[in-house]
């Protein structure tokens, strides 16, 4: 249930944004209310229904005069809560406002109507404070990148030391990546997310001739976009707003991850910050990552949710058996949780412990196995690009064998020496010398940061 | 959250079983103290612990007295609830019972072995209702099958009427695949929720040489299956109860797709019984499937769990880095999903109403186009096989495309009657006559059902 | 392997499409190729590599030139195809224009430079004639939506009738959806699918201070997009494609679930057209609707590696250990599935035969009750809402249960006699009379349809 | 196609092992030519087929008389390949043996049956050398076990040191995992793969009342399981395959995942074995675990395809419109993808080369950090457990803090030493000292895998 997912023993391990109230019970009914009286208002601006009913049932339209568990159980009977909760509101206009008001509440629509118009609102509120969080988290990556512009660490592939790499660069990444997905999920939201109205098939029937101005009055009094035809099976919104999480997750995680990697005990680079986090039941010393823990937590189970939402755009002719009501849950979950882990980045991004010294250490710690690359390519001239690469695989090789620093294997070898002398070996061996274009990458990041922050990505 | 996930605006679309209690965050925080208690009784019989300490932490270990909500916020800090809960049960014992008692609370365990030992008591707990409920559903299946052993209806494959079976076949179909899929979960229930008891890095360390002891009588106080080996990265049994659930949904959301298209306006072969159910916010006509709608809705989501529960395998080492965490919701949704839907699906049995004349009708509206591979089969003989299918496509096309009955355009065709005279014609396309083994076949279903019923399978 | 998965004994089922050739394997081995001609001319435009080795790399990057298998085979030993064909490379260099020019091949490249740019330019070429087939399925719907603008048929709720429409406006659905979902995967091809190029560790350290230069001459000599940085371990785009294809093959998905449904015995309104096909190994009469059972087949398949590749984003520091390898089947498969949906959605809807006789008999034999929302509007002003709902319900279950006419039920009963005479009970009862805005939304989707062939979103 | 997805550019990566024959399209073909002259032999021992017809039946049934090419080819228009392959049959018996044998062919039988029951013969098949595989790897890991019983080293919990543990159990962990994922394996196959045999709707119509009786001599014949019912939408035994295909996967994507995160150069305490293999296109020095890369790639597509067949059991009535047909390459794609795994999983083990130096090392490098629980379980006697957790925490801390050796710090606290003497601290922080039942837990891993070895569940 919306409400309380974010409480209780294991809840507010998996949300904590301010999202949260936005995706609550009581959130939703709310949305659901504002899609009756939205649609009663548009009916009225169309002239089919008198001002005075549409004021009277907008006037009811509260979601603190209803009772989301009592409107919950009454709704099993019908399959959705729009079905008790019209009994209701026809119910209390007609005590507020006598039975000709009430007589146009849910005037033209079908449950799916006003459920799939309160998702899109409740799509659009919790989005906001979700991308506001995100931009905070990618403006911490920013820092990151312009602070750690020549932080010299390991690039690592595949679990191995390959090349040098600054932190700015890694930090960068994720700045972009940040900003990408945001992207997207700010495009969905401003442009995807519309106003449902069709009526019972779809055809906008009982409004008569005025049916497509409602939509239009409905849309706008809604601040939804507006649809070329009713949606009701044909989920590609759903999806998309689906998709642009799995997609803010899947930055999201693979941030976490690279966190919690950097923060292993041999690595040590990394840590998270936070007095008091981490703890263990059983272990004094340790310092768990919890936070990034918690992050790779949430947007593990994202895929499976987007694909069921996926799967549920298969919806029979003009009103699913099934699919539609599946939707719901794993809608609102979707959101908590990448709600939950955006909170979480950006905490963990703005709080995270940077330890150049150890980053300096962990490179020098291969003796120059990290620098093969640049050794092949300057040898690559004289012997071949396959000559090159293999003299050099040969040496590493032995270097690592015999724990010997790659350097004196280099300074030994004959073959070497005829083209490099002892100075080159070592420039070529140092890391801050082999950066190529780490720092312009980080300026072309930054630069995009800036852009999008004063432009038309914003939530 | 467990507890309320099953009441609120949408969750009591998808919840409703008796097995709901035991999913409740209650339940959970209960069966953690279940586990904390057996721990220290478990250390007392093997010495470790003072009996009257291994007492008094028991008698504190009271779900009531703890607060799940409080215990939620707090286990954002640590990353999990146990690490509150353990402080504040060993504040309670040392008020309770003095220091000494408090002493050997949680000793020898680490979170993980009093969470994962804990989601094993909530399966076996939640399945037994659910098995329960699959138990009535088989009943309820097995009536219908002896209750409809020779009512005729079209047999249907893509959708296309393509021979005759009975009711009663279907039916049988049914039961034996909820009695297959029951067997599977209750299999998994018996043998495969296991207690967990490993210490920080599964070596049992700070138990000193009387671990595996400990764990022998940890599980048999707590009546779960012992493991070889602590399992804190090794989730076959988390994997295997998920996949349980998926199997019995799956066989579930068959059985309610069957109603759903059996119930449709054309068809109208059978209807969901309950009076005030099924009704629509604007149509008063309607009398929707909703208990099979819910069923569907529910087992759809199930794939998506299953999927994320089997991903979540790859655990890192000795302690997962999120995969852990990313378990918990998903399991209890799980089976909150699969407890709702078996409820929903034996009260759909116990009152589905089945309309034979109706199945008659539909039967008999084809003209004998249902009983084409029997005539085919027939005409074999004289014509071989690809000869007869060939001469009785193109008669029951032309039937089709005429709308003539296919007897007649059998009875005209000069080939056809050189090898069948009319009142073989007759005979031949008596769909009564042309059920094969669907009557033995039934026999055998009950027959596996009644010993079933009277065999290990039951939960 | 993708060149053969579109043939064999089961591929021809799944695949078909003009784009397979895009998705062989020889067409991969290509676009690899022309990754690598393409960084050596980026290169020499850059002035990091003499012209006439550029020239010479160039002339060898056929794809004819190498066997795939052999390629295969040897990637296993490296973990991925692009190591070994870099030495096969070199060599065909070496022999064809001397060591000197094969010295600069692959040169500031790593393997998956090679590969995830080779994957955009599978993407770009294989969506082209993808979304030619959505092009031409949607002119195909658009066709039917004028054809049948005031075809009258049953709207079809849970399976059950629930008010008239129109089949041009489901086709209008249908049209809408598939232009939509092409319009975001038209997107995806223009803007997100990109050239990589980042060298080891993704600084472009070999290239020296020219790298970024060289990675916008490569894109630019690739026609793909230019990304802000390499994008080694930041998923998106893949997942963007994903999704996109995701979100078609629910479109497709959905329209062939509406043929299989509208073409049961029962229902009998559209068959597909096609001669010899939809034939039963033993059924003579069977005219299967196979391919839109076809289409389903494939469109279930979509959201589980859809989640394969939202999981797949978690990619671990610099270069993943797995998930990468992970994307590369499932890409392809995602590809070629959704391309040989698309193929038959074209041919399913150029074919589709409709029956609108048997569409308004079906309307027909309900005796009325699709049209109970109108009656229960009409008689809202007089009753209110809720009491004219519940007497229409109770006329409506009535006529249901005693098998009578609801108009004669209406006619006869006192209190709606009251209120509506026999005439205008007939005209409310009429469904042609009933179709709301139904028309004007045709129109809109016409439109609309309209003016994207002629703007921005087409191929 | 099966036969050539384990070639080509990528196949191999993917798969390798001597399942892959039993997965190609030749292997599909020959098992349902296996069923079909099992369904004409089954028909003569029950009298309903002459002797001799079954016999030249039989003597067709060779899948190098047929093309899978052409068969795949000409399945389009029915929607499976058993309709052109039974042409093609009936006509290779007319040719060899005359029209009356060839009347014989596929009588009594819908193409469900032939395929189905070829899938559960491709399973049987190819699981056995998956198993084979499998064994081999458990037993790699017993030997790891055995032979590093005592090799200490750290065990890590969300990436962290924790406590001390030994590589043997760590070993003995795999093993335990390997041998319950491939007991679940192998109880499926030999019990839960079945034959097919129901006849185009189930009731086995054409079969007479002879029906029963053949599908026994049937399933006898093809060495499958009998079931109880006709199973064409009762999809369990898929859904069990899978299942169990999946929890197979999940352990072994662990099991690399641990190794690729032990080979990691800053742990360094494993590496994969193998000359030349590991390679980089651009990095001279990298070795790259590639064997454990690609197990992982492998299995993270396991999860999604599972998600797609349990998803495949909503099959609507007596066969379903495509959840059938979307069944078949994801069932062969996960027997490929797993038998690649278990196959790389065997290599990997086999030739695993372990580094216990690194390992003492890495456990010294943390300067007692990991033997906390055991300080401050020794101080929970007299400071109580939460005293003393709080008391080594901030020891811990600081020791961390200023990269002092925790045992300096606790030699130096009053408090501690109020209860701690010198020496009781360094036996106290003695790793080799604090290892639990690990020796025993490892002796309980290998006496298991010594019963299973002589036991039941051997393939």
């Amino acid at each position: 249930m919306p409400s309380d997912d974010s409480g209780g023993l294991l809840g507010p391990l998996f949300s904590g944004s301010s999202a949260d109230p936005e995706l609550s019970d009581r959130a939703l009914l709310q949305a659901m209310l504002d899609a009756e009286r939205a649609l009663a208002a548009a009916s009225a601006r169309a002239g089919l229904v008198p001002e005075e009913a549409a004021a009277a049932i907008g006037a009811v339209c509260q979601a603190d005069r209803f009772d989301p568990g009592e409107l919950g159980r009454r709704a099993v009977a019908a399959g959705n809560p729009v079905v008790p909760l019209v009994a209701e509101l026809t119910e209390a206009v007609t005590s507020e406002a006598g039975p000709e008001a009430a007589r146009w509440v849910h005037h033209g629509a079908t449950s799916q109507d006003i459920l799939d118009t309160a998702w899109s609102l409740v799509g659009v509120r919790a989005l906001g404070p979700i991308l506001e969080d995100l931009e905070a988290a990618a403006a911490a990556a920013a820092g990151l990148a312009e602070t750690h512009r020549v932080t010299v660490m390991a690039g690592r592939t595949l679990g191995q030391q390959a090349l040098p790499t600054t932190f700015g660069l890694k930090a960068a990444g994720w700045l972009v990546a940040v900003e990408e997905a945001a992207a997207g999920l700010a495009r969905v939201r401003r442009e995807r997310l519309a106003a449902q109205l069709g009526g019972a098939a779809g055809t906008l029937a009982s409004l008569g001739p005025e049916g497509v101005g409602v939509v239009r009055h409905y849309a706008e009094l809604l601040g939804l976009a507006e649809p070329v035809l009713p949606w009701h099976t044909n989920r590609i919104r759903v999806a998309e707003l689906a998709a642009a999480l799995g997609v803010v997750a899947g930055v999201l995680g693979k941030l976490a991850l690279d966190v919690t990697l950097l923060a292993q005990t041999e690595v040590g680079e990394v840590n998270e910050g936070g007095e008091g986090r981490g703890g263990s039941s059983t272990l004094p010393h340790k310092h768990n990552p919890v936070t990034s823990v918690l992050v790779v937590a949430a947007t593990r189970r994202v895929p499976g949710l987007v694909a069921t939402l996926l799967g549920s755009m298969a919806q029979e002719q003009e009103r699913a058996t099934g699919a539609w009501h599946g939707e719901w849950q794993p809608q609102v979950e979707l959101l908590r949780l990448v709600g939950g882990a955006a909170y979480r980045t950006r905490d963990l991004l703005q709080g995270l412990e940077v330890h150049p010294d150890r980053m300096r250490a962990n490179l020098e710690a291969s003796g120059g196995q990290v620098m093969t690359e640049r050794i092949a390519t300057e040898l690559a001239g004289p012997l071949g690009r396959t000559g090159a690469q293999e003299l050099v695989r040969r040496l590493a090789r032995q270097a690592a064998d015999t724990s010997r620093p790659l350097r004196s294997l280099l300074a030994g070898d004959p073959q070497v020496r005829e083209h490099l002398d002892e100075s080159t070996i070592d420039q070529l061996l140092d890391p801050q010398d082999y950066l190529g274009s780490a720092g312009e990458l980080i300026d072309r990041a930054l630069a995009a940061h800036r852009a999008r922050r004063g432009g038309a990505d914003r939530p």
